[in-house]
């Protein structure tokens, strides 16, 4: 978010874990500590006042949404909002009172309800944990109650609640992209198809090759309504799977998501301004298109670290890199490359191709 | 040129005149002190040595080549090709020797001197210092030979030298910029239209309207052969003007220049980024235009600090806003914004109502 802050002008006060990251930060402040440090807090929050403060996750403690509303900050999106980006249990609640199509679900405490859930659908499900799950992790495919027992038990001493959901036979993965600002705009880019590899996103093609204009409609609707019902402010990714001509809601993130990074080359305005923006109560940017197609793929690191050295053997000349200048190490997202161009098949090669020259991946003659 | 670094895991070690300057840079190093210090020099080019030393403008003392020779480190571009960007009598000798078109011109010492080549001129002509112009300073059209004294007197106490111009009649401004690396790539983005108003750049137009085939090939053809007859590494902006069908040699810079900034929004390799490529000596990017016409207008200071306030009123979502974060003096360059569209007179407009926006000049009821 920091060069996007940058090229407006606005002053970023970023709560950074250790004095190395501040010193690596393009940004003007950098206050040392944890969400859950108050103190650190209080720092954030101290003299000039922050117009408004923002995440790049959901895992924010309560504490903080309270110190925020003492100093008169407004927090953006809000407690509320946010909650229903780190509790699928929450999450999962809402969409149903909206009459938003899901997955069956139920919350479970014991493996007598996983082992009913289980029987009930096909002998496979799909259990959670309610909270702190990211890319694959507090997601597990189970065709045993037996396999939900340690879950089970770390809810029952105070660990967080699990929930089984239907294993949703689905086509592919769609993600709806929003932005709202407080005072009710909403923009919203051309939905994606997201190409997961082991639970971690790997390619999105936007727009999603053949959605059509009902599924396309369907998806900002959503979206919509979600951003519209929780007074989420700010960006909004809406991951859905698709079934045939239904689209069925799977997770919420309420900050710039990695289904949104190919707007950074790909759209007129990226997500990361976009944020910016709208939790600023600034006019939102256009959301159109720059290209017929643009297809993300994220760079897994490997096993060598100086991702820049690649560049000298990447010679597709219309590749867009981006690399955030994370330690290496196996299977982690360290940057992501963007093609644009007009035809899906082409581009997406060109992609893919891209992000393993720079992982350093894939090519025997080295 | 530090965000574009950024993106691509490159990591910068900046020559800064101040600690200020150092904490507010987007890099992962900076060294404070000037190009004249040889003390601060060798921390720049100390342990880890960098790959190659490069310029953001041309006023570098010759200690500072010969540092970076006696450190193995190349300096990109060279000694040779620079000082054709800083003294004007060496560019208009080159232009001569390259038989590419310029204003009739000589070097002057004496008032009779540049008496005679006034009136040798139709009485009007173009007085600039050889060394340390630029925005308008170190030009003066003038009409009589004592307008001269100033600059002939310090030229002959150890200032600049000097040279008069004819004052070329021209339709309008051009410039061609190209990008080149060691290995003799060279890649040209589209030729602009330069708009000046008092001596300073004020709009571009990309590609310049109504150019055509044979102009256009012309000035990349001029651009091509002055980046190898120099052997130029880096981003190279020629500066012409347009003469009925004829292009004539203006000025040379060997940096990313203003009348590139457009490319950071309007092609698919911008400047900043294509200028680390071609000095690292990787694979140059794709100059493509992403739009059919893109307008970049410079945000000229007035007299309000604050730009990002105007955001708030710059309601043209296809705006794409840069500041600087420098100190707002009125008339400095303090930022750009560019607009991508389709007609050149509409999106010119957009452009300049939104550069007077952000420079919150223009607003009756402000």
């Amino acid at each position: 978010m920091a060069p996007a802050a940058t090229e407006l002008g606005i002053v970023l006060r970023v709560l950074v874990e250790s004095e190395a990251a501040a010193a690596a930060l393009p940004a003007h402040e950098a206050v040392v500590g944890l969400p859950g440090d108050p103190e650190a807090i209080q720092r954030l929050l101290a003299h000039p006042r922050p117009d408004v403060v923002t995440w790049e996750h959901e895992h924010i403690p309560d504490e903080v949404f309270a110190a925020c509303a003492a100093a008169g900050v407004p927090a953006r999106p809000g407690a509320r909002a946010l909650l229903h980006a780190r509790d699928k249990i929450a999450m999962r609640t809402l969409m149903d009172s909206l009459d938003i199509p899901g997955p069956a679900w139920r919350e479970v405490a014991r493996e007598e309800d996983v082992a009913e859930f289980v029987a009930a659908h096909g002998g496979r499900a799909v259990l959670k944990t309610a909270r702190g799950g990211y890319d694959g992790k507090g997601v597990q495919v189970i065709g045993q109650a037996s396999q939900a027992r340690d879950w089970l038990d770390a809810a029952a001493h105070g660990g967080p609640r699990v929930l089984i959901e239907e294993a949703v036979p689905f086509d592919r993965e769609i993600a709806a992209l929003v932005a709202r600002r407080p005072s009710g705009d909403i923009a919203a880019w051309v939905s994606v198809e997201s190409i997961q590899r082991d639970g971690v996103c790997s390619e999105v093609i936007a727009p999603a090759p053949g959605l059509g204009a009902v599924l396309e409609a369907r998806a900002v609707e959503i979206a919509t309504r979600v951003a519209t019902a929780l007074d989420v402010t700010g960006v909004l990714a809406v991951e859905m799977f698709q079934v045939g001509q239904e689209l069925v809601v799977n997770e919420l993130a309420m900050r710039p998501h990695n289904s949104g990074h190919w707007t950074m080359d790909g759209a007129v305005t990226g997500q990361f301004e976009q944020h910016l923006r709208a939790v600023l109560d600034l006019p939102l940017g256009d959301t159109a298109p720059r290209a017929p197609v643009s297809v993300m793929a994220n760079v897994l690191g490997g096993t060598r670290g100086d991702l820049t050295t690649a560049l000298a053997r990447l010679t597709d000349p219309g590749v867009k890199v981006h690399l955030y200048g994370k330690e290496v190490r196996p299977g982690r997202k360290v940057g992501h490359v963007t093609v644009c161009g007009t035809t899906a098949d082409a581009v997406y090669e060109r992609a893919v191709a891209a992000a393993a020259i720079v992982a350093q991946q894939g090519d025997g003659e080295r």
